[in-house]
């Protein structure tokens, strides 16, 4: 019976099995060590005399299978940084199930300093990286954050079509794709669809990829991007922010109260969320953002990046909150389908809920 | 504070509001009644004097705000096809939200019988329709079952891409995508993926858009199928036959006590699942064919849907169970990466899952 890395932890003086990547690799002479990862995390590996020859010459993410018994590390070997820092395998077996290619850049440090190009080359090998990795399990976490808080609304998923005959949002930046000889595109949104389906299923949620052919290359531009979408029927407006803020919160505190290993690893604070959601206007935000930072953008349409920071360090100081939602902005600055305030028809019932500088 | 449908079963005497749609109007002079539905279900509204009279001129697909006396339906009108049989509502007050457009076929009977491009065309009236909508309650559940499996699994959830260079597993039946002037093409299947990220996460599992340019018009043929996948590293093959009918038998399971009301509407029995599910080679699945059902296809290189359907009799007659995994099927006819059987490579580690008759 195999066992993880972190189930070690209970484990002392037993003998286990394990099977998992290389990830770095010291030799002292008579003593080796390795960190061995598996999909738990990563766990020392002790080995002496003729076993320590064997793992000098382990290479970075050799694939193996081991059996040793777990030992406690003694105090002053203990490694605050990673989950199994106080146990550690002494080696009684190593078999490499698939020998490693040599490397053309260095896997095994703690940073991983390589140019875009690389990094994305050899993406198969740098996503296993400890700066990387954890990333891609924080999306996974927000994905079923996102999604238990949906359920917790009684929306029904559904799953929308990426291919379509016409453009979601008007516009030229489509990819266009071949259809049996048709012209077709890939969808740009899954907001009609989930709209359609409201007098449906009445609350309903998706995760969906949308497309944009836009050529520009910044952080606020993706050619896909996956998107996390609930649409509500028969809510009136405070209503339907509950609803936004109940499953904007619920996505990242589940994230991170799922990982406070990696908030740890990467420095970040865990979400601090007031029970009350301070709510501004895009008016009154714009009033704050002329009176407390000195800048009057306050007949613009929209924030600004800067304004987004600038709004958010506002609810974090005033109400120890790190989102933020801005609504009324003008509506003929949006889509079609966002109803106007009925007491001022300038101004739509939209809204932004802004989290540490960014809308989300 | 709105109420819904289904909520109404624990409000007998209670005034409540509700908002919906209005799935059937029946009208008896001084009474009318109108079926309200929204995402709980449906539930029967009565009407007496004036307000029957404007019962009355409610059409098909309305969308109403209604308020009203939850009361307790007598013996002989209960209905036990419907989740609120046992109450009624005894209208209040009325609001027309929207009026419907006139149909132009009949939304309001038990059945739906139009031809494929009627259902086609007007898909986000039809899908609303009761014989229709409870087939995409069951998709949702599927999905939340699988991902439920999965995770119990320790599984990681991954987003893969939907658009490639390259044609996933060969072939002239991809769709061809034009990318900032470069050729590309919509992926096949998540296979390849999930396989580059199991030595990233080491168990995955990812719910991913399948596209097939098959000009072909059969149940077996689709032009995009949502696909959910599992990809699990060191794993021996007995415990990846576990892993798939955990995940497979768990997923079918889980949608099924979520809608016992669908099951029952639709007439499917609750599925059989034994404790362990009845395994056989391609060969030893063929020669109970021959033996049992009289057709000789044991030199065949996989099973034909008869076969299918046959073999799922048997697993059910003699194992009770609804569930049947074949394994070990040519090396020749499966995929790339498929391993064949150190035991005897003309056969490889493969595997189907049947349910009813169908691979799953």
């Amino acid at each position: 019976m195999r066992s993880t890395a972190l189930s070690c932890n209970e484990k002392i003086g037993e003998h286990v099995e394990l099977s998992g990547w290389v990830e770095r690799v010291r030799t002292h002479g008579k003593i080796s060590f390795f960190d061995l990862r598996d999909r738990s995390g990563t766990i020392q590996i002790a080995a002496f005399d003729d076993l320590a020859g064997k793992v000098a010459e382990l290479s970075i993410q050799d694939v193996v299978r081991i059996k040793g018994e777990v030992k406690a590390r003694s105090e002053k070997y203990i490694n605050p940084e990673i989950s199994t820092g106080k146990v550690e395998i002494k080696l009684e077996e190593l078999e490499v199930l698939v020998k490693a290619a040599e490397m053309q850049f260095d896997m095994g440090g703690k940073e991983l300093k390589l140019e875009l190009p690389t990094l994305l080359d050899f993406r198969s090998l740098t996503l296993r990286h400890q700066i990387i990795r954890p990333i891609f399990q924080i999306q996974s976490a927000i994905l079923e954050g996102f999604r238990k808080a949906s359920i917790e609304l009684e929306c029904e998923e559904i799953v929308v079509p990426e291919i379509a005959m016409e453009a979601t949002e008007g516009g030229a930046e489509v990819f266009k794709v071949s259809y049996y000889g048709h012209s077709a595109f890939m969808t740009q949104s899954p907001q009609l669809y989930k709209q359609m389906l409201v007098p449906v299923f009445e609350r309903v949620f998706t995760i969906a990829h949308a497309y944009r052919a836009e050529p520009s290359v910044t952080t606020r531009h993706l050619s896909v991007a996956t998107q996390l979408d609930c649409e509500f029927g028969f809510m009136e407006f405070p209503e339907l922010l509950d609803a936004l803020e109940s499953v904007g919160t619920k996505t990242v505190s589940y994230a991170a109260s799922k990982h406070p290993e990696i908030l740890k690893q990467f420095g970040v604070e865990t979400p601090k969320i007031p029970k009350k959601i301070p709510r501004l206007t895009l008016r009154e935000a714009q009033e704050i953002i002329f009176k407390e930072f000195g800048r009057d953008n306050r007949s613009e349409k929209d924030l600004n990046p800067q304004d987004e920071i600038d709004i958010c360090k506002w609810a974090l100081d005033k109400h120890g909150s790190d989102f933020v939602t801005i609504t009324h902005f003008p509506t003929k600055k949006r889509a079609f389908y966002t109803m106007p305030d009925p007491e001022n028809p300038e101004y739509s019932l939209s809204y932004d809920l802004l989290f540490r500088g960014v809308e989300i």
